[in-house]
């Protein structure tokens, strides 16, 4: 697939066309992709169970995270309420020497490891399924797709396309890589194992890996490696039910056209209904896949309900 | 198990020698009772998941939610950043169509279904493992036991005991009702399921029925249905990782001694090191164990890795 | 004024057709009718200053104020992110003795004592200076007349007129008193003190003294005294600057209409372009006045200058 | 006044020594220097205000701040509930064309313009009049010196000694220079102003000035002019109720001992029991003073009533 470099909009257009699901699943659906994630999908995701090993896929929440107030978003705040010191000096009102913590957050939910909801991007003011944005996403948040309809939804086959350690040196790919439909593709092969029709694939670039070491540096929102425009088409095409990347953005960046803003966010996640996962640690997951040979578990990456919410932060839960 | 009611500290003392697990797994233990969640536990679990129905076992995080402002916790506040209102005017500043919505939450980590961390509560200044509450939980957070060393850990096998559906009426106990060990162990024969090391261990008593049918009213810190102190024995001998129920403070309110303030809490957490779940919403769950007459299954429950956090918020998802 | 209960869109329709100032101050115009507090009305207020005392006018910021929750308004959260107790220990990281305690906060612009800036109310979409609203205030903020546009502007003289003690039974009016210009007039005729182009007009009801002798109760969006939706006349002809009170919700409530919600703001904010103040405690500086027979003083009551904020959290500070 | 420069503790110790107010207001006082600004003052200032210019002295509350995280200190993040573009779509459910914004803030109370309360420092474990600052301040705040005490009193006689335009190239002073006594002595004589009992001074030393042009760089905390560990002496001996300055940190960065850290905190507040006033935005107001000629001015810079709050945002407004 060949890209004008020139034309993101007519490219996007051009997708828009071949890629898009509105319909698919009816003119009620708050799901998505999320709806090839079925019950056959988790009985097959329970057969990977195998040792019984478990890995979290979250990043921190916490201060030294990447976020540098772009469009007010910071890193989380996180107070406390009680303290164990105060507790200590038996000064806070409770009787017989019971002591308590508390705790508050202020946090963007997308600050950390997420889930991009369905009413995160819309295409000229289209939402999922053709809405309307503006009927979808008030001030008073998500009217019709809120993460909370997510919330028992996403759990099931959970593969890792580790592109940066196959495609990579030392196991990262550089920023401005974009990953290709045929690179994903390169990847499954070399790992020996399959896509399919309701996964929840992960995709590490080895990014993360490289901000842990050197520093957040442009972490958020700066070049990256990350999917290419080029592979919306198997993002639609193999029928999976969300994709995941250690990265801020989920897609390369800079991004593929001149003057452009995420353009296969635009495509994926309005058009194709596709839920998107980004910030992912897939580090810890990624060793040990190498060690055992086996890219595939169980997955649970159950969002938080915040009713009317266009994200939420995630722990995804990989059990192999 | 008698109790004398007048004696709450020394019935906490009685019960803190009865009960410890200070030491159990090292000096330098993070994780208390998850530690009985092993491997082999895991594969158990996954040997439950038959049909690949999932629950979500989370209530809903808003400002309908039952927090009234005791000791500064509020219901979560969600705001958004942008919306498809703007995106739909084409106000938003990004190119070729596209348009996003984001939003930020603040709210007690405590608010809505959560995990009480092992930070959470203290005896007589002491932490979990014997630690000094003071040099624990500051106000930087909690040094030793955060929740995000937990991140990886609390997927396995659940059980739900339905108590409220065994013994009260129209599914519901009132609320002062205290569950004893007797209590939980005929709900388990009645419904012809095991207990047993390792296992996460929901207790449904049927009071957020009640308060979703008439309205929420004190569930947040008022008269409730919930584990009765004598249950402390219980709690550490069947050696399960994790406890939830669907109430706000888990434990029998009003408390059993007089002047006394969630002594069990006092027991439990700082001295069986135990997990304990609140707010879950076990409704749904239960309907469907109701109907295929199984009360176990795969269990994520996941907190999210808030660096020094003593509690998360949860959204729990069962596979059956 | 007689008013027709049954047509409040007319009614409305009627008052801003009487009293608006659109393009009185000009098309770019952010401040309204803090226009006519210029130079000549501080050199007034400032020959108000006699003995020097000071009255602050504002109510606490914290967890135990009003707010319960309506429209997600929830009463301040405070947070510490250090404390003394730390600092008593030694564990803060800072050397030679050095100790320090932070705080943050979380609240709604309107929790407390404040000011409603421009573009807190609109009217069929319009706002103040016959601006769009969609324009003027989106999820970025007030691109217009934000706050931040009023720092330097709001100090002069103040005026009380304390109608509850004139009109009231123990200097209280009762909920869902209407105070008509008839009665603004008699007060300050009474109190000896006139009202002109400028001035910073304080009403005192009493409500906030009985709300804090018998508990909130209802004082955030519940029945109260306040003004009545015919003294439009009189906030615009008077010329006044700005006018609070000490009720939640300026005007009287129950609203003086059938099925209407704050019709006075719908014409006092958008059309008048006046500032308006709610939850003001006016009762020290009244006592002062009784004593003293002196209802006027210099008044400072400076927004935050919060960018595109609608409203402002204010500590108004008298001096007589 | 030399300085050992290797000596920080013995410093700070003879510098306590010498100038401690411990006890001058009485064993439970909480207002510090304030009590210096009488109503003798604030008649003095009063005579100030002769043509009703008003300046504002905040800087701006939003994202675009200079904070970078240190101490979980963030810049405010403000958001929308409600906004313009939802009235004029009329979606937000208020009759007869009734259209309203709402916002919400958090924000770090020490983020931009603010006041340190008295419970902001600690020295060797004790706070303001020789408290234990244990007991002053924990996680509920500050239960003695909460700035909700200084309501009503920040109202008086202002100064300002533009040190930067006096000594400084084109206005500003470099990063590092320390101002002495000398320096303030010399600046109030050139500039024909008397410094007393109960003033409110400020001082500018144009780092402000030069941020807002080279951008916020290390102004959070790092090097910065500002006053001498030797200026201590000048303010105890001076009476002056307050003391404020355009820059993050109030003294000079980095501190003049080596491995030191605000060491004139650490005698201003909680010995001299000074009220300090950091990152005040003093520009406008002094191209007026070199203008006309005149440095003095009434002043109101009234905390926000924050119950426990160890400091306060603050829009001071200064009127000649």
């Amino acid at each position: 697939m060949t890209l004008d470099r020139h034309a993101p909009e007519a490219e996007i257009a051009k997708a828009v066309g071949a890629f898009s699901n509105w319909g698919r699943w009816g003119e009620h659906d708050v799901l998505g992709t999320l709806n090839f994630l079925d019950e056959a999908k988790r009985r097959q995701g329970a057969g990977l169970i195998r040792r019984g090993a478990s890995f979290s896929l979250s990043q921190s929440f916490d201060m030294d995270g990447p976020q540098r107030g772009w469009r007010r978003r910071t890193n989380p705040v996180h107070t406390m309420l009680d303290t164990g010191v105060e507790a200590s000096l038996g000064i806070q009102g409770f009787p017989h020497g019971l002591g308590g913590a508390d705790d508050v957050i202020a946090m963007p939910l997308q600050c950390s490891t997420q889930w991009d909801g369905l009413g995160h991007i819309f295409d000229h003011g289209k939402a999922w399924n053709g809405r309307s944005a503006a009927e979808v996403v008030t001030s008073a948040g998500d009217q019709v797709t809120g993460i909370e309809h997510m919330a028992a939804q996403v759990a099931g086959r959970g593969v890792l396309l580790d592109v940066g350690r196959h495609l990579g040196e030392g196991g990262e790919l550089p920023d401005g890589f974009a990953i290709t439909e045929e690179h994903l593709r390169s990847t499954a092969a070399a790992q020996n194992v399959l896509v399919g029709r309701g996964d929840i694939v992960t995709v590490r670039t080895g990014q993360l890996a490289r901000a842990r070491r050197e520093g957040w540096g442009e972490y958020a929102g700066g070049p990256a490696p990350g999917l290419s425009f080029t592979s919306a088409g198997w993002l639609h095409g193999t029928e999976i039910a969300a994709v995941a990347t250690d990265t801020w953005g989920f897609e390369v960046r800079p991004n593929e056209f001149e003057h452009a803003f995420q353009p296969l966010h635009q495509v994926a996640i309005p058009h194709i209904g596709l839920l998107i996962g980004e910030m992912w640690d897939l580090d810890a997951l990624a060793e040990d896949c190498v060690a055992d040979g086996v890219y595939e578990f169980w997955l649970t990456a159950a969002p938080l309900p915040i009713t009317g919410a266009v994200g939420s932060p995630v722990n995804p839960v990989a059990v192999k």
